[in-house]
């Protein structure tokens, strides 16, 4: 059967797009130093282990690691051993290269810091039981576990269209709730973590409604010009889906307590940056190139019938389009998405 | 300073043409089953820590992590952590999608049982102190640190022609004494490591002395013919090195005890298989897909001034007139590689 392939843009391609989700998790960076200052520490010599689920390729990981870093190092000076996960298609060679010597890199700064790479989908145990003291994640929970394709629809996140109680939005529940359990077991008694995702408020609204319409349209587009089949839309998909307060407040209980719980409104930055300089052909190209580093994965590869060569044309095509609907447009895809924040503890 | 790349080719390609390595460390194999049942394992609940230095992509490492993973699995229901190191410009998604999803992968076999990737030299330390119960490292030992380039010989292999005392020799020393001392610094106390690494016999030996003929006479033609300069050739190097029995012995004293040390020649299965059929193309084919597999990173990403596409038509020619040379004299490439098994403890 096959499934969508959420791995994000490797080759740099994605770090060099990230920011937005950089940005719009730099609001949690507080609750990360904070789980870093109140987790457990081991007594006994061993290292004391960071775990950073969804990674992608490293640039926007080695910017938080580094603040849980110092935070411990203030309090031990015992060895930090940092776990980097993502999904075994994930471009590795980048995060490690980023890891080990990239503008950020922690292991240039700090002393006693060791860190390593995971290849495993994060809806799956990755880890050890109770070997993690501090977790974090940013803009990767929201992504749903892989999904039986074709599923019909371009886009998972939920819309104004869609009503609750559908079976995207079930999965997505599920999703979550599987998330939680697989980190709260892999969690040491008294350790801490933090997971950033986008979510709606409670008027449903997610903020980038519209960020993912001219896409949908470019891809229609190609089916109606006969250059897509109408089996081949049907399985790409978009496995985004931002859940309310109440369904990401669920899975907390006594073992796994839920210590702060912070909603923004997220800047979007490529639209500051648009409404200081008013260049649309910049935000135009800031735009596509985010969009593109983390849908063009899951969208082109699933077309598994064509070759690299005609994926990549097609995806030339597709957002280049994109492209020239936001210069015409660009207000259609200002995006001030809502985002959570979430601390939680494993109890001791 | 620019320094020689000793990454092995990435994209599957070093995995189908590493069964020399893979059979000539066969023979450790049984070491290494007798260092996961004598190291001491941790009495508390953490992991047991397996790690792998010098993985590549990881096919040659999943057939040995296997092994001492099932007799450890004999021993404890502990969960079992995996790490797998090379340099940061290693293929890791290969190694882990070869790890999570390959014909031999020990994560679908094993219950309980975590892998990961570091991307780090092994001439720096790449885990915390005192953290690993069980080590390996196959085939990868005898590469020397980065050199600095240009070093004006092709190959650091001891031949014939290559005295004692020689700088070279001298690196190769200091190389193998600082990966020793920084294992020893990882294992922890009890714990037990295997190193498998060509070496020479009493006799100066290594079995491969001609291995490497057609290819410096190839790269030697690219310079006479004009289409490299003697500048480059001169940054190119392959940075083997083979230490007689004293020299790799030498590193081992009370506090980390060699417990035994195995020496063989090889058989050269491309070789054995050519024996059986005769077939001179298959033997040249699979003997230049040897060559290229850990050779073309280290000469050919000398060439920082060529182009990719200039680097892979230089590296075509000179392996193709490897294959025809090997066709004319395969006789000059049979190798009986003369290998040795170190098995060392760490004191309690």
């Amino acid at each position: 059967m096959a499934t969508t392939d959420t791995t994000m843009q490797g080759g740099g391609g994605y770090d060099r797009h990230a920011g937005v989700q950089r940005l719009s998790a730099e609001f949690a960076l507080p609750l990360l130093r904070r789980a870093a200052q109140e987790a457990a520490l081991p007594r006994d010599a061993r290292a004391v282990v960071l775990a950073d689920y969804g990674s992608a390729t490293g640039a926007n990981s080695v910017t938080a690691v580094a603040v849980a870093i110092e935070a411990l190092r203030a309090r031990t000076p015992a060895p930090i051993l940092c776990f980097h996960e993502d999904q075994p298609k994930n471009d590795f060679r980048t995060l490690l290269e980023t890891i080990a010597s990239g503008p950020q890199s922690y292991l240039r700064e700090h002393e006693g810091v060791f860190a390593c790479a995971i290849g495993k989908s994060f809806y799956e145990p990755v880890l050890p039981p109770g070997f993690v003291d501090v977790g974090w994640s940013a803009a990767a929970a929201h992504w749903l576990s892989p999904a039986p394709a074709p599923i019909g629809v371009l886009l998972a996140a939920p819309t104004p269209g869609l009503a609750a109680g559908t079976s995207l939005w079930e999965q997505a529940r599920r999703d979550w709730r599987r998330f939680v359990e697989l980190r709260q077991t892999e969690l040491r008694p008294g350790g801490r973590m933090v997971v950033v995702v986008a979510t709606v408020d409670d008027d449903g609204i997610c903020g980038g409604e519209h960020a993912y319409d001219f896409l949908q349209a470019a891809v229609a587009r190609l089916v109606a010009e006969g250059d897509l089949s109408v089996a081949e839309r049907a399985g790409m998909f978009i496995p985004l889906f931002f859940l309310p307060r109440a369904d990401l407040e669920s899975p907390f209980s006594k073992g796994l307590r839920l210590l702060d719980h912070v909603r923004v409104v997220a800047s979007d930055p490529l639209w500051s940056a648009f409404e200081r300089s008013g260049d649309t052909d910049a935000f135009a190209t800031g735009f596509t190139g985010w969009l593109r580093a983390h849908t063009e994965p899951c969208l082109f590869g699933a077309l598994a019938q064509r070759t690299e060569e005609e994926r990549r044309r097609l995806a030339d095509r597709v957002y280049g389009e994109v492209a020239s609907a936001v210069r015409d447009h660009p207000e259609v895809v200002h995006c001030p998405w809502r985002m959570a924040a979430l601390l939680f503890g494993k109890s001791n």
